[in-house]
């Protein structure tokens, strides 16, 4: 279980290369095989057997991302070299798992080789393979899906809804820092975490309605409630520079953002419908540098405390020594005790959380040290729209849920900056996939999913006509029938020809 | 009775002119003192009393904004001569009820008033007098609101879901056309009628779980439905230009369209939502000419017919001659004729819509002649936005229900386009005013209306940069707590001081 960057040996169906690459300009992901291994032992309570699992998924997917500017650096060295085409194509198979577009190659003769045209290619190829492997491989099973639902329901709660920051470096928010089944678990990103309380409303009332209507996931007379939750962040390593950008790199002023928000929504809908309808908030604050999670434990009222909370990290080093049944029962009791009299429920729900956090402490100090190498943004793409759920690891995609440009130009705005710093400063675009999810049996749906995301791109280059002019903002238009759980459907890009004979 | 240009005596809170004005370049709302009157008499169903109420208090909303162009004109005959403030504002006061801004007149000796800010300025003013007329003195009240739910409700109806076309010739049609009372309605305005289907679902979403959790406006196991009802239109005048721009005024297509989108809503929701989940559905075409509808009365299953209507100008005929009791008998013979085994609910709906109609098409017939003068495009200005309950007048209004440009940026070109023809043709800036409804009850509400409305006009101007940076397009900024059922809030606007200026 030693930290390597070599991929696994695991058959790759989407990606075949053999070699570590060197990671494109810019990416601060770990480059090299890490030759350190940080003061041993883990956690009592560490899932030791899930954490390699999902170290081989991670790096496995990043690998390939971070293969290509590698690749097509030698690729530019070869172009006008004899037989660059059929030398390039072989190079791109061994080490991408794909041929490049043939027509980018055979112009190269003329002037020389469209980089920008090809990196974006290569990204979008990439993803496409990327999420086939999950929708057909489903390389983050979760059997447990059903049993975390018994329990959230069991804890008092029939939905938990979270909104993270759209930073890439929360997207593992779910799955990873707080091991949760992500089918499970409604999560949207936000800028900041400033989640759209009309958008959280009308899925309060639909979730109510389903309940009353069918039954799902419980019926409306059962004592359970809607929980939303908000997950702030900020940097332990580089306070200043490395939290939050959308708060400024300031975490009390992010924390009491997403405070405000979650009242607002709470009250949003204690006063939309009457007869005692309400929600329960949850605040978390993650360390983006050691995936470490702090808890505000809402009090015997709901009532939450800005500069109260439970800090993972100080638990863990607490229990680290205790056997993995006694640190349980001892993360309970500081739960309990930092809250006396909350609803029994929600104080074990949080005990749960902190716990599978050690699993993700033990994670990133085990493969990465003290603290990530990354603790910068180093996203690979941007993911613009609705849908994405394959997306659970961190600083693959800077992420923004949106229904339109127009409202989301703040998130995106936010994007395109971290992006003009990791990409265009080297000269490479900003690869945009913009995504669209539909019900597949709700007839039309697919039509509007298509019309949804062509609209979305062409608000995007409309937006950002300045860089789009100059090749340095490609669009790849994607929707998928979520209803039945099968692959994407790739509908075209700002590469156009370039794509469609990939296919 | 007879037709007037002349304001009655009813006394003006906001609209003090006494002079008769004879209507801006392109209107062609008739601005002659009406001479004809056509073949006597009314149907024994139309209720007299009440077409004088509607005439009285549409003449004197239109006559308010249709003096701006005939006093402006005459002020800017005056702008270089001795006391020309004092004799403009004199006039201003005297034919518009309000002074024009001081600074705007002022300036005029340096070169010449600016004819097209204050153009703006009046019709804001105007609009601004117009809706504190509406929500403080009631010129529509409603006392049949409550008998009319019950009545639909009896029909087998618990909402009334409305969406004619954005065409101002339709504006009219809950209060008017209809005679329904526009309180008890929803209605969602789009260009071609063709609704928001995710939208429609929310409302159907929000208003089944109001049943449920609070039994409003009845509870969940009553056996009602929601009924959505497209209205699509035409012109008999003259087919082949004044009917809907959306469709290229191809009635067929119109009608087909509407009825496309109505099946696609009820199969969302029959998909989205299980155990039998459904709506019905409800077609009505509308002649803007003579505001004569036609109903495609759905058959037993609830299908509708594209070629089979009853069309209410000809049940006027055949039933004219009879005693109101018998008329409306006939009229039910007729509805049921046209849809055998149909609910009786949904037939007696119908019957009471073309009775209803009755009334309108002498409305239009008495005040207009064979048809309205005004069979083209007459509006004032654009409404875009959601609320603008106040509009229920035809031709008064391009409105576009609206979250964002990006969304509706076809309803919104169809608006501009047709306000080119009708104001910039003219040299005259197309007035928009973007408002946002907002429930003050809900904390955060006023605040994320008045940011809604600023994205929204922001993005307004973005899209038409061309014709906002020659000063054609200019922008009312309002909001409204409609759960308070106050007046509009004026935030501001493009023309900025001026404005506030007058407050």
């Amino acid at each position: 279980m030693l930290n390597t960057r070599r991929n696994s040996s695991r058959s790759l169906c989407w990606s075949s290369q053999a070699t570590a690459p060197t990671g494109r300009p810019g990416s601060s992901f770990p480059a090299r095989p890490a030759a350190r291994r940080p003061g041993g032992g883990t956690h009592p309570l560490t899932q030791a057997a899930d954490n390699a699992r999902l170290f081989e998924y991670e790096q496995r997917v990043k690998s390939a991302f971070d293969a290509i500017v590698p690749v097509l650096k030698k690729v530019s060295a070869l172009q006008h070299e004899e037989e660059f085409e059929q030398r390039a194509q072989m190079m791109a198979r061994e080490q991408l798992g794909f041929e490049l577009p043939e027509h980018i190659l055979a112009d190269a003769w003329v002037e020389q080789l469209d980089m920008k045209r090809l990196f974006a290619w290569c990204v979008f190829e990439t993803y496409r393979r990327f999420c086939d492997d999950f929708f057909s491989a489903d390389p983050l099973s979760e059997p447990e899906k059903q049993s975390f639902q018994t329990f959230l329901q069991d804890c008092g709660f029939h939905t938990l809804d979270i909104s993270p920051c759209a930073d890439g470096r929360l997207a593992h928010v779910i799955h990873y820092v707080l091991r949760l089944p992500y089918r499970a678990v409604r999560r949207k990103s936000y800028a900041g975490a400033m989640f759209d309380i009309e958008d959280s409303l009308a899925k309060w009332t639909e979730t109510e309605l389903l309940r009353f209507r069918e039954g799902r996931p419980n019926t409306a007379d059962a004592p359970t409630r809607y929980l939303k939750a908000v997950v702030y962040h900020f940097s332990s390593v580089d306070p200043n520079h490395e939290g939050c950008a959308a708060h400024g790199s300031d975490t009390g002023r992010a924390a009491r953002a997403g405070l405000e928000r979650l009242q607002a929504f709470q009250q949003a809908v204690q006063n939309s419908f009457c007869c005692g309808a309400s929600i329960d908030l949850l605040l978390i604050g993650l360390d983006t540098d050691t995936d470490a999670i702090r808890v505000h434990v809402p009090d015997a009222q709901g009532e939450i405390d800005l500069d109260d909370y439970l800090d993972a990290r100080e638990l863990y080093d607490v229990t680290r020594t205790l056997p993995a049944q006694q640190a349980e029962t001892r993360i309970a009791e500081h739960v309990q005790r930092s809250a006396p009299g909350a609803p029994e429920g929600m104080l074990r729900l949080i005990t749960y959380l902190l716990r599978n956090n050690f699993s993700q402490i033990d994670y990133v100090h085990h493969y990465h040290g003290e603290h990530y190498d990354d603790i910068g943004h180093a996203e690979r793409f941007i993911g613009a729209g609705i849908g994405f759920e394959e997306v659970q690891l961190r600083n693959l995609t800077y992420f923004a849920y949106l229904d339109t440009v127009e409202e989301a130009a703040q998130d995106l705005d936010v994007g395109v900056k971290i992006f003009t710093r990791l990409n265009i400063s080297h000269g490479l675009p900003i690869p945009v996939v913009v995504r669209y999810d539909y019900h597949g049996h709700v007839p039309g749906a697919r039509d509007r999913a298509i019309a949804h995301c062509e609209r979305v791109a062409n608000a995007l280059t409309t937006r950002y006509d300045g860089i789009a002019a100059r090749g340095l903002l490609h669009t790849l238009l994607v929707v998928r029938d979520c209803h039945s759980g099968g692959r994407i459907e790739v509908l075209g890009s700002s590469l156009s020809e370039q794509l469609q004979e990939a296919h």
